[in-house]
């Protein structure tokens, strides 16, 4: 049996949560010392086998820019990314750099969060309740000296593998592949996608599943507005026992939260990850750039590729900017 | 005829870098437009044939870590990386975050030079005399507002392909697989090192060679010491005609400054720098850690791989942050 | 003969800016070596005269919050402050701190444009063709590594005199006491705002004026909008000869860029800066808080009062936050 | 009967701090809302009488500089100031700016603790076993936010009144005027010291007292070394309830961390600050530079003067970098 967004009590998103939480659980599934929850699912043999993915060797970066053009508004504190030059071309040409033979050199400094633009939630990005990734106390884990336990370099060598596009928004959007905003992808939407794309699209195991809704073609086309964090398609909460037994390792949507928004419930602030994250120990990309990959995909009807996302190796952190390497 | 260091007349590094230049200058070799590089010997079908390298599916991440235990000593205002929380898990547990359902969250912040930590340098890191790659005028090209030509992220999609370990440090170094600082590496140095590998090692056009002296092992067990700009093993100056001629895509070490320090001349800084970047076009890697990756080599005795090392996409960037996966 | 806004050819602002540039330059008035401008002309004497205008003992912050709710929206990549805590009170009560005998402690950094807020304009700050304060090649002052000659260290220890506050949004605005956007400020508006306050309000040699137009109150009211360089009242091109020949030490208004925008021509931007800030050497303040030492003023009708409005001592800055304070 | 530190058991740091927080604590003392602390001590009418103390109208910034030669080492991630410029003087004799009619400019940001180099600790900064200023619970106080109760902001418009130079190190110190690292100021040695200045020297109620120890002048002389967090003179723990019955609004000194280091208990981190701040409410300024106002004091034999020491106003910090301005 399967709940449908309708099925939702739209009073109760923390009795929704509960109930999710304790069908989905994987807290143990590793062992008490698990730090890499879903990334389990990706092993060698996997990412090995991902390797005949490769085909024409044509590789795509799903990285949005880092720049101050982006979709940030200040929202609790997270900035577009600051950019700035320690020594210019203009210093060197000026000869004001005093260094000898005529060499001249560019530096730079960034000033940014972690989660402004395309990037991966670590598992100690949120908490349900207080409780983090595997049942850990949530202020044993993440205190102001960064997260103690799984930060995002415990992960920082694994995330290749196998990827897959689905494109809900080609799929079951408009003639411009797009989803409208506050549309919930369903699990029919997801199984619907996967049948009309063919035989490469199915999912499974260890599988980084990236999810096209044509958000951000619009935002590019319109401006950012709100992009960060206004409106958006997005997965439904009634998606998350499809997220656990698929055995996805991660998976990414073009979108600044990955959930449908506004939420399902009357009050309530991503329900979705907070069964995700900390009971699931799944990663889950945001405001990754699919665009140009779908194209590729549409063109030749090839939805999996070889997919390369890592994270930086920035010791203690919740979460990472990336830029994932498709090569199809 | 070959250069050899002690062929270099050290009082003149302005000399025996006009002369290098003038002799492998890649200037216009990709159209004046060009922006990308040596980067444009690694094509699609490179790309492809090195998804063959993948056997047993074994990733291992080249990246140092980023945070305050780094080698930055606040040179020329490299600092190491300063990251910092916006929400904790000690938040959540208290309360005091205002979210509902239950839900707590944590998020950071990061301020860090872009070669602080495992890096690449992007084609306007460096010019000569006040010419950038390809020729054109460095003030037109790096200004206070970034690189407005090649900026890092004009090689965000494409920086995938053949990797090959060259460890010279235990092909040529001590027991413990070291060279001494102010070790030059010749091209001897290098063919030694791939011939006492054997048939994986053979480096060629858009391969994208790792080269470690040990440096990194000795700054790991020592301290970091004057492991940022102090002496250390890396490439002579005499090895710019190889470079050249092997049409790597891109070079890297496990060394701060890729070149040995002090450098071969009397008064210089970087001069392999000078001649490589802006005249070769050559992406060169620095502080990449190989040392997992070499254990793993020296095992089975296969030195390639495939190899992702794509750099953030900040926009106008002369250098960028990797975290550079190899899959084996 | 006094200038009118009305008189100047909209046409030809580079025209205007070399004729008063003629006219008012103080280059070489205080040596070839003077890194001070027309803080000159506030000597100690004066200082000691300004410390009778202490009336009541009452102090007043003319300075507006350093914090994300600030007026700055990304122009030429200036954000708001970001103020991150390294530690919290509520990492102290996790007991995560480490610390021994049940201390506690809370610690924090910013990353912040010095332009972002109440500040001041250092010397460094603008140019005319090239040429910065006193006659000196802009590119031999401020390079990437900030501001050699006249970084804002010079007057560290210097801006603490008499400050006169001319509350022209009161004397000629309207009833609420503000002037409209794009009202430009005239001698012949200033002379009437000091008339009509009193004997208290006379300004001359070494005196920081401050220069209130109710565009900040509006801001308060109605929301930040354009307050960061949309229109605004301030003051016009046309005052230049006034700044020059009342030997102000410097002047401060409640706006973001202290000239009236738009500017007064029809291409333009900031001119009366081009003038004042190279060939005066003044200092101007931006974005100060004048409210509520203005009601003060409007009360008891007494204009002057002692100013302390020191920037923080920031080698090499082109400009510095400022917590300005008024003792009446 | 007075406490002298050879009366303290080392070995019970905890107890000693209780048994002082008993005897000195200011709780309740301005109400239960009360923000300010020791700064209720400086009203108007003492800022009026201090303007009595401006004799010849000289100023003295009493700031270190803020920039990379700073004493930080990155302890607790506590980073020198990092100052970088987004436009520049050799961009614009480049020409490469885009302004019209010549005119150029320069634009800086920083990236800084608040407690890099010259500062005011807030009330928010220390706890003593998860209780902040007037018996807050410190994890209601200072989140990841902030502090939302005692930030800096609540004393930005009030720090300006009588100061008053306590010069330890030309009073009990070496012949250069300064105490080895170590040495504990008792209050045996401020009384010494207030008799053998005269009576310019007595402190009272609402008075800023700042207390030359000559480390910073070592410093300079010899380099930072330790200045951070090493072995330091500064006063004894002993003096607490000097602090608290001279009722000063606040106290700074020419140190890093204001108390004796090592502090006086065999295992003990800055339990005078334990005290000071959250029982007693006090201002607490560290890295002061008090050099060249001690030289004037000394040569006239004046020791109080008019002191502005406003913090930057940024909402929520528990600290602040500030330029203390004298003037005598």
């Amino acid at each position: 049996m399967r709940v449908r967004p309708e099925d939702l009590d739209r009073s109760d998103p923390e009795g929704a949560i509960a109930a999710a939480a304790k069908r989905v659980s994987n807290w143990g599934r590793w062992g008490p010392d698990d730090v890499r929850g879903t990334m389990n699912f990706l092993t060698d043999e996997r990412r090995r086998s991902a390797a005949g993915l490769i085909g024409t060797g044509q590789s795509f970066s799903l990285s949005q820019s880092f720049d101050m053009d982006g979709p940030q508004k200040g929202w609790r504190r997270r900035t577009n990314p600051v950019h700035t030059m320690l020594d210019t071309g203009t210093d060197a040409v000026a000869g004001v750099q005093g260094f000898p033979h005529g060499i001249g050199g560019a530096d730079d400094v960034i000033a940014m969060p972690l989660q402004c633009s395309t990037q991966w939630d670590g598992l100690g990005h949120i908490f349900d309740h207080g409780r983090a990734w595997n049942d850990r106390p949530a202020d044993q884990v993440v205190t102001g000296l960064g997260d103690a336990v799984t930060g995002i370099e415990t992960v920082a060598d694994v995330i290749a593998g196998r990827g897959v596009l689905l494109d809900v928004g080609r799929a079951v959007g408009d003639p411009a592949g797009e989803l409208p905003d506050g549309f919930a992808i369903t699990v029919e939407h997801l199984e619907q996608t996967i049948e009309s794309q063919g035989g490469t699209s199915a999912v499974g195991r260890g599988d980084i599943v990236v999810v096209r809704t044509g958000r951000l073609a619009r935002a590019r086309r319109e401006g950012w507005g709100d992009y960060a964090g206004g409106p958006s398609p997005g997965l439904s909460f009634t998606t998350v026992d499809w997220l656990h037994d698929t055995e996805l390792a991660a998976i990414a949507t073009d979108t600044w939260g990955f959930e449908v928004r506004p939420n399902e419930f009357d009050v309530a602030f991503q329900p979705l990850h907070q069964v995700a994250i900390p009971h699931l120990g799944l990663f889950i990309g945001e405001m990754w750039d699919l665009d140009a990959l779908a194209e590729a995909c549409a063109a030749d009807g090839v939805y999996d590729f070889f997919l390369t996302a890592a994270p930086l190796k920035i010791t203690g952190a919740v979460g990472s900017p990336v830029n994932p390497i498709a090569v199809r």
